[in-house]
This record gives C-alpha cells, structure tokens and sequence, in this order.
C-alpha cells in the first residue's frame, strides 16, 4: 500500500461497499474473482474497479483476477479495520440508544464502552450492558480509557460543545449524528450522518422519478 | 428551474446543507448573503457555490447576492420540501424506534404514519404514538394509506423481501438502513444510510491523520 498517496474522498467511501461484496463471496467459499465479475455484482464498471484498487498498489493478477480473501484483508487493513476502536455515545436519547444496542458494530472492532448524559433519569441505567454516566465526567473518562471516537448523539444545539470537550480531551475521530457541521482540530476525524441530508435527497429523488413518468 | 437539466448526485447531496445553512441565516433575520460570504460560512468555495446555484438557473444577482429566504425556497422546492410524504418503518427495534422518535423530521413534512414488525411483543405497542402493526399487513397498508416511503430497519437478511413486498404496493422511495444494497425498479428511489460503512470511513481517515502526524 503507497502509504503517501492521496486518494480521493469518493475512493474511501466505496471501499467499505468492496469489503462488504468481498465479505459475502467469502461466505459462498468464493476463491477468486475478475474484474468483470465483481463488476456485474457490486455495479461499479470493470474499469472503475480497476482503478480504485489501483489506488492502493493493485492486488489484481492479469487473467486470474483478484484473490477474495487478499483482497478483504488488504481492504480491511487500509480502512484501519485490524485494529480496535474504544468509542463512547454522548447522547443516551433514542438515537444514542440504538446505537449502543447495534451490536453488529462490535464484530468489527468497533465497541462502544460508555454513554453520556446529562438526563439524572437515565444516569446510572445500562444500555446493552453499557452503563449511562453523568456528562460532566466525559472528558476525564476519555483521558482514562483512551478512548478513540466520540459518537455525538445530542441536538444540534449541544453537539459543538461536546466535540470541543472530546477534542480537548484527546479524541481521535467523531461520529457526529447532530444535523450541524462541527468545528474541530485539523488532527480530529469527522463523519457526518445527517439524516435529515439524507431524507431530503431522497424526497429529490422521488420527485425526479415522478417527473420522468409524467 | 431548469426541471430538464440533469444535475450531479454530488450537487443534490450538496443542497440539503445549503438549505440547513440558509435556515441559520434566516433565524439570524439575515437577508441576503454574497458567495463570498456564505463561502466562508459553509466551506465551499464561492466559485463551487455560484456553480451549484447555475445548475438551477442561478438565483444570484451580479453585485447583490442571494437572497436568503427565496434561496431558502427555492432549494425546498427543488427537493420537493413543499409537500408532504407520508412513511412507514418495517423493523421495530432499536433503530425503527429511534427513527420513530426523531419527531424533528416531522416539521419538514415527513411523517410517519405506521411501524411493522413481525415480532408479537412488539404489535400494538405504541412507539411516539405512532402504531406497531403486523408485518402481514404492510402491503395493504401501503396501498390504503398511499404510503410514499419505505424506511427499512430490518436485518439485512430481510431487506430484500421487505422491499420487494413495498415495491409491489406501490411506494415511491425506500429509505434503507439495512447493511445490503438493494434491488428495485427503476422508478422507485432509494437513499442508503450504511451506518457501517460511515463508521469504516471514519477509522480510515483517523489512521491517515495518525499517520501524518509520525
């Protein structure tokens, strides 16, 4: 892997969708697999499959394809998925709660250890046997445990602070669920989930749909 | 607007935050905003943001700006904000009932009318009033109600089947939370949340930042 390349944005967000195909040929005991066929499956092009693997050095051989449990691997470990993320909610409300009960999460090294919030009704409840803590000690609790992604689950009006205190605090990366786009150090990761983003591009889309119908 | 015109997929995840920026201003009672200066406050650049706008005709007057409230309406009625969609949830858990819960959709015209699950314990439960009903009847629900969009929070090995059975009863989007891509006809729209695949980008971009900093 060309550790210094720059790889675009749109690369790293279809690398989880490669993995997800190659996880799935792993489970049929699928060995190998062509360009061509892992394009008719994923709906990518050949070439464009080509080509983002290429980004990382290649792994195709010509006229054998790619090897499916090489390919996972590799594709695993430049996503940084050979290793463990200790993670903590900030927001024990109902998107914090689902989130902590999405256990799946927990099979690829993703395991969430602490929730917080400032609710007295739910400090002290355990959510999938993670315990609700008090907010004020987030920070001292992120130092101690070395925590690596805050994943914010507060309204919009709070998210800010709670990454400033996560950033203070020596956090790695954000998963920031609140419909705001935070401000943080430059060595901070952010992902966004903005629902309402989502819902409103498909309602876009619906309406394009209908257009073309009528 | 230009209804013809084919416009991006990066364009139209892109309006959902001019939108969210626009509704600050407006709270703010700001009027009107140069490219300039809603440059700086989203982080696109001024140049990006006039060529966005282009795509839609362009609402931008040379030496004025835009103006901020039929800004605001102009992208609402591109994504087709000005009407109402009724939804249902198929899946009840933990993430059905968060998605349930998040009332704040509801003031942009999203509501959702029902919830279904296959599970006993959960029929007839009321989740924010909104009703658990019985898988069983999900088909004829859609086609009673007219039911515009699927929200699919089952596993993903039901995924496909739900769809199948929302697609056949006529829905017009399928907003799928399930950690598979799925098949539909071509008229009818789907919007992906892969909660995963978001949390995988995110551990890349901190194993870059991380490696920038040795």
């Amino acid at each position: 892997m060309k550790k210094d390349a720059k790889i675009s944005n749109a690369v790293i967000k279809r690398l989880p969708r490669y993995r997800r195909y190659l996880k799935e040929l792993q489970k049929k005991g699928v060995d190998k697999i062509s360009s061509n066929e892992f394009s008719s499956l994923i709906g990518y092009t050949a070439s464009q499959i080509r080509q983002d693997l290429n980004n990382f050095g290649g792994f195709g051989q010509q006229g054998y394809g790619y090897n499916v449990d090489g390919l996972y691997n590799e594709i695993s470990a430049i996503l940084g998925l050979d290793r463990e993320y200790k993670m903590i909610i900030a927001g024990a409300g109902n998107l914090g709660q689902a989130i902590a009960n999405h256990t799946h999460y927990y099979k690829t090294g993703f395991v969430v250890c602490g929730i917080f919030d400032v609710n007295p009704r739910l400090i002290g409840l355990k959510i999938n046997d993670i315990e609700v803590m008090d907010y004020e000690n987030i920070e001292s609790y992120v130092k101690q445990n070395q925590v690596n992604i805050g994943i914010i689950c507060t309204t919009k009006d709070n998210a800010q602070e709670v990454a400033d205190k996560l950033c203070h605090a020596g956090i790695q990366g954000i998963w920031n669920f609140a419909p705001v786009d935070l401000s943080v150090p430059a060595h901070v990761a952010v992902e966004n989930v903005h629902l309402s983003d989502s819902l409103q591009s498909l309602a876009y889309h619906m309406n394009q749909q209908a257009d073309l119908e009528k």
